[in-house]
């Protein structure tokens, strides 16, 4: 137990307000020097500060959902935040490897982790809690409802924390986010308040054995709060997530239970904090001043939003899908001038590319705008939904490669190795905006399923764009090699060409705009000369592999061959640019491994 | 549309039952001769009868869920099912290929896509219905709920037709099955079927209004249907799915309404064949009595299910996870003996995976025996949840290979390479049921994320099993080149290395047991000799692909490699045998493909 919990369990409700609003000062502190999810941290200080007075370290388990909001936590388990998001320093994400219970990063994971810690601590009879602290933005995620339908008929002792700030990224979609919002506006916390003092009032002996009355004290907890009922839940709530007393004593009632509980806390994102209360999306992720976000912050998403934009304007039956990130991924726009033909499916990545394939095939041209790293849960409907059935859909995958601050779980690097496993998927990554531009075109007009990668931001233009992007475009020409460079890597490629001109050594470097199909008339036309692969991906699956096998299989000669990638390891947060120095993936590391040759 | 639904439109009530039990004896002489999904075809026939009945081919668009229960509606669309399941014959599921509006094979994309459908509509102004056919266990799949959510807030006309059996393949589990039985419980379908006949009474144009006066219609046709109703849908039923009347007549009403319709429809499993109602479980698959079923079916479950009760009898530690197929994963008798340690979440593929980390990080042993085709569901968890956070999981990957009558959406081809994304995850494919039990034995013992995959059935024993399963094991010794096989390829590559010596060719066979690593002591001793790689999966990122380019990596020799293995495209249902002559993964071919060399 650090100090600071253990400061904790002493303090009384004012004191407890007062560490809350030190620990809020230090998240505002600490996100202005590094960046980093202010709003929804702030919105859970009070929420945090509370569970930490309750659970018993040890004996009771706490899982976050995605886990951005736990700085508070980070805070009371003794972590510092003076290099939050920074090489060294903690991640912005919850992670074992800190010492929290279970990682996350992705939406959804929580309650089936919760589980099962659950159904592990029945099995070795272990007494406590599993708890866990969901955004109401996950539950449109399908993960936590399959575990919820588990879990509500577990039986099992389960606390979900549903943290309802009324916001996801930017705002919540889909009928849960209504019927959240009708409960809350059904029932005011404050007369809730009045019933769980009553309760309260007496003996807690009483209430340890109130699971057995859970009909009556149901409700005075819950008067009609159906869907979490239904479910197997005891639904308690909606009480005010910022009032420390009604925190502790609710908390402190759900632990005398034994069952599943559903605790609703109302929490507004932001607070404390007069921007973030004002603008909580433009301070759901803030960005560090200096250097850990790269310049032009998402100059990629732009382009892409903005030429969508015009290719709406020309034919209406152009629609685009984003998974509750419409504004990250550039759509802002089209969801102005086009609001009806932006679909905004909550944090459902699953759902998303299924709709999309319906959507092709009910005669639309739908654009699916989904992060590299979301994009992770769709790969069994790009199989069946999208590949098998040939379904003209249009995937931009944002955000591919290193991801900078936010780590291990963020990094766009697999997907790649995924799209290389579609069968009939054709896989772009340009090089630079314009040639980002020109692969939306292409897909626009394309009649099989495409997909364009892109990292958060590319160099405007490198050279003229020549040649159709199914093709692999010579950039510099040599004859002591080759690099097959990939996407963000031209440039860096480019870069080592010159390196290695200094030195000598003049060598080739082929745009591979076009990761699948590879480009066979570029490979099986390069004779007998060392060859450099580079992309910002991992190598299992990735374009080395896919390439020097074909070399492998197709090559009458000795093949001399080096594959610079993300290799099969995992990377944490850190600057983007030392990512790639850690993977290897700078024009020194291409200039040496060539050399070496 | 086909002579069968013509007819069907000028059937009264009366011969439409005629007409639905025809179809239901061709649906059972068809399975008696073909097999295939038996009770869930034979108890949607009703429901499918009245469907066709009352939609307007080329207006309205049909969705199944998983689309096994189709069976009639092949039949009324003028396909047939003497070759069901057979080679050239139509497939066991629906199919775009075929004529179905949508394909699917995997749980909970119906809604979805009938979604999708509907905004496809919506934006060409067009009219008409999407209805989707979903049975109760998809409904606890989290992309069915990611689908419910959107939907219900689209307000678009999308029925949603439930086809409540009350059991999935075994039978249902978690929160919402208990609920949908309360529902049933509580509103007996015919004082349902009294109200409907009550509004039905009156004229047909009163009725398309009906949606303006839906607060009153509501408390007519579902009083109190709470979870439904809190996300949007107007919730209609339950009726007796058998009753055609009944069918008619409230589809007919549903159709009137202009928004989402969510129709409870209670059908029997197996209705109308005394043996399929009796052992619904038993008749959910049946297998034909001929050749499309390899002998010994599901060889390989039996034997990880036996080992899995030992490994539990002697550790309490142990547990079983299964997303719904616990018979199938052969974990029947340890769901007996261990029934508090055999977690059967649904189909939840994705839950299962985060569950089973935590209950890994939680102390227990966990094995998730899922089936390859379904754990694509969980690509992601693997990578965030496991491989990240290294959590000691066991995953049993069952049914991989092809797999016959299944077809395309089942075929087990794609697990080599998306385990081989997983960074720090070990990968065995066991080369006979022996083996298969070794290396359940070491993974039990294994102290990081690690996965067996094994085709519904192996041979019992090919030669002594010598050596750690993590490296290769010599077969057979030869000179003139090298057979790198594995798995079920194993016995295949001393077939062939049985042809090539009757010509005079002695080649050496390994068993590549350990998929991921390789064995890279064994790869960099093969000296200047023709290499063969053999797997039953997709080329990109499988075996064959990534030996090819280590080799390109590391070899200072020319390199002469073929890889066999299914390629890059989709295998439909034919059998298990025809599927492997149509990849070139025979000893003729393994023969053709060396001489060639």
């Amino acid at each position: 137990m650090s100090d600071k919990v253990k400061l904790l369990k002493k303090q009384n409700i004012h004191e407890l307000e007062r560490t809350a609003e030190e620990i809020r000062l230090e998240i505002i502190t600490a996100t202005q020097k590094n960046g980093g999810h202010l709003a929804s941290s702030l919105g859970a200080v009070e929420l945090i500060t509370a569970i930490n007075r309750l659970i018993r370290p040890g004996v009771d388990r706490l899982v976050f959902d995605v886990g951005h909001q736990a700085y508070a936590h980070k805070l009371f388990t003794g972590r510092s935040l003076n290099e939050l998001r920074r090489e060294g320093g903690v991640s912005g994400f919850t992670t074992m490897s800190e010492g929290d219970d279970f990682g996350a990063g992705h939406a959804g994971t929580a309650i089936s982790a919760a589980l099962g810690f659950a159904r592990a601590k029945k099995l070795k009879g272990e007494t406590g809690w599993s708890i866990c602290v969901v955004g109401d933005s996950s539950l449109t995620n399908g993960e936590s409802y399959e575990a919820l339908n588990d879990c509500g008929a577990s039986g099992l002792p389960v606390m979900i924390i549903l943290n309802d700030n009324e916001m996801s990224i930017s705002q919540n979609v889909g009928a849960m986010a209504k019927y959240l919002s009708r409960v809350c506006r059904r029932e005011p916390y404050l007369r809730f308040k009045r019933g769980v003092k009553q309760v309260l009032g007496v003996s807690e002996k009483l209430y340890s054995a109130a699971h057995k009355l859970k009909t009556s004290v149901k409700h005075i907890i819950s008067g009609g709060s159906g869907v979490f009922e239904s479910m197997g839940f005891n639904y308690v709530g909606p009480i005010d997530g910022h009032d420390m007393r009604a925190l502790v004593e609710t908390l402190r009632f759900c632990m005398t239970l034994d069952r599943p509980v559903l605790l609703h806390v109302a929490t507004k994102k932001g607070m404390g904090y007069a921007p973030a209360e004002k603008d909580p999306t433009y301070y759901h992720g803030v960005s560090a001043p200096d250097d850990m976000m790269p310049s032009g912050h998402a100059a990629c998403a732009k382009a892409v939003g903005d030429i969508l934009v015009s290719l709406a304007a020309a034919d209406a039956s152009v629609c685009a899908i984003t998974a509750a990130m419409p504004k990250n991924t550039g759509l802002e726009e089209f969801s102005r001038l086009f609001g009806d033909r932006l679909f905004d499916v909550g944090i459902a990545e699953e759902h998303a590319l299924t709709m999309a394939c319906a959507m092709a095939a009910g005669g639309l041209k739908p654009f699916a705008a989904i992060y590299s790293t979301f994009l992770q849960r769709s790969y069994d409907q790009m199989i069946v939904d999208m590949a098998l059935q040939k379904l003209p859909v249009k995937l931009l995958i944002d955000k591919a490669g290193f991801s900078g601050a936010d780590g291990a779980t963020h990094n766009g690097l697999f997907d790649i190795a995924y799209m290389n496993q579609m069968p009939g998927v054709t896989l772009l990554s340009p090089r630079d905006i314009e040639q980002l531009r020109l692969c939306v075109l292409f897909a626009y007009s394309f009649d099989a399923p495409i997909a364009i990668r892109y990292a958060r931001t590319l160099p405007e233009k490198i050279g003229e764009n020549l040649g159709g992007v199914l093709s692999w475009q010579k950039m510099r020409e040599g004859r002591d090699g080759v690099i097959l460079a990939v996407g963000s890597m031209v440039e860096t490629a480019l870069e080592a060409a010159e390196l290695l001109s200094q030195n000598g050594r003049e060598v080739s470097v082929y745009d591979c705009r076009c990761v699948k199909p590879l480009d066979a008339k570029v490979l099986l036309s390069i004779k007998d000369m060392p060859i450099l692969t580079m992309e910002e991906g991992m190598e299992p699956g990735g374009f080395g592999q896919s390439v020097s096998s074909f070399l492998a299989q197709n090559s009458d000669n000795r093949i001399r061959i080096k594959v610079l990638n993300a290799g099969d390891g995992f990377y944490s947060h850190s600057s983007r640019a030392r990512q790639l120095e850690c993977a290897h993936l700078t024009a020194k590391d291409a200039f040496d491994a060539f050399i070496q040759m």
